[in-house]
């Protein structure tokens, strides 16, 4: 562990997110033993990625084209937003496949802990691209945690002022395939008062 | 996740050991969202080390000198050479310093399993510098593994022909700050065999 590169090597891989000082160690030696077939096209892919990939200025979303394929897409409904906190959120709608409109994504949700306030969130560039485009609605799909929901609540009391415009959230309830003894008390208390009629 | 360059990034990102998919995203995408301060000094950073690291030819440890730092160095005992898996044994040995002799990285252990045999290790490496060196002592600090173990074996096996050289083991019993309820039968029943009379 001498030897200055070796330690900036594994102290610059434990600062990527989910990894500690043990799992950077491990990856370093992977890629130290296998410097031709992993070090290599790893350091080949991440330049390309510098180069190549940007933060779509329309939507957030991060893509080899600036607007991004979705923003530009005409396959697309231009008069819906998903809003999300993040563009990992995006992956996962879109590896689902039934939403055909736009996104925007956040940048996270309000958090006084983490100290992320309205101007650290793209809230006036999504206010924008509402006045600026024919937008029918907008589709809150948050994370049902506290400060999921006061982003939420906080977005919903900007967008009032929209005329004909409809703002919607995700459906809370019991996930699919959940068992109920096993939910926490608010997710049963939240499906019970949102109980549906059947028959 | 359309775009080539960004599945490339989460694919080489994912093969790391230890990472899955979803950490690979994770990890991306906090690299693309911090271009300038993450994602070119990470780059910076593998340049530099598959530039100027590389594997010792004695001992199979890793350093920006070859032979590394502590074959080459005159404070430690040339007479001593403590067998290892792997070169993070090497670091967890070092970092509590108590050792001052040579190591000698094997690459892991016998694995039927695994396809790891005799040749994979680098036994004949091993067997070569006892030969060309006046070692005293050769000290396996294998795994207590069934592969770990029976790599010891093989080793000890081949050492017998040295005439002089003493070949010792870690010895085996309860860790410290273990409590004796929580042992497993093999560490407790291996403790008590090898129980050392006090009075």
């Amino acid at each position: 562990m001498d030897g200055s590169t070796i330690e900036k090597l594994i102290t610059d891989i434990s600062k990527l997110p989910g990894l500690g000082r043990r799992s950077a160690q491990r990856i370093a030696l992977y890629l130290l033993k296998n410097k031709d077939r992993s070090l290599l096209p790893l350091i080949q892919t991440l330049e390309s990625s510098h180069k190549l990939i940007s933060e779509c200025k329309e939507c957030g979303n991060v893509d080899m084209k600036n607007p991004c394929n979705i923003c530009t897409s005409s396959n697309r409904d231009q008069k819906s937003i998903c809003i999300i906190e993040d563009v990992s959120d995006l992956w996962t709608f879109e590896r689902t496949g039934f939403y055909r409109g736009l996104y925007h994504v956040l940048g996270g949700s309000l958090s006084a802990i983490n100290g992320i306030g309205t101007e650290e969130l793209t809230i006036n560039n999504l206010l924008n691209r509402i006045k600026d485009n024919q937008v029918d609605e907008v589709i809150l799909a948050l994370s049902t945690t506290i400060e999921g929901q006061t982003t939420s609540h906080v977005i919903a009391d900007k967008l009032e002022k929209f005329k004909n415009l409809t703002v919607t959230r995700l459906a809370q309830g019991i996930p699919i395939g959940g068992e109920v003894h096993y939910l926490d008390e608010n997710t049963l208390s939240t499906a019970f008062q949102s109980r549906k009629k059947i028959v």
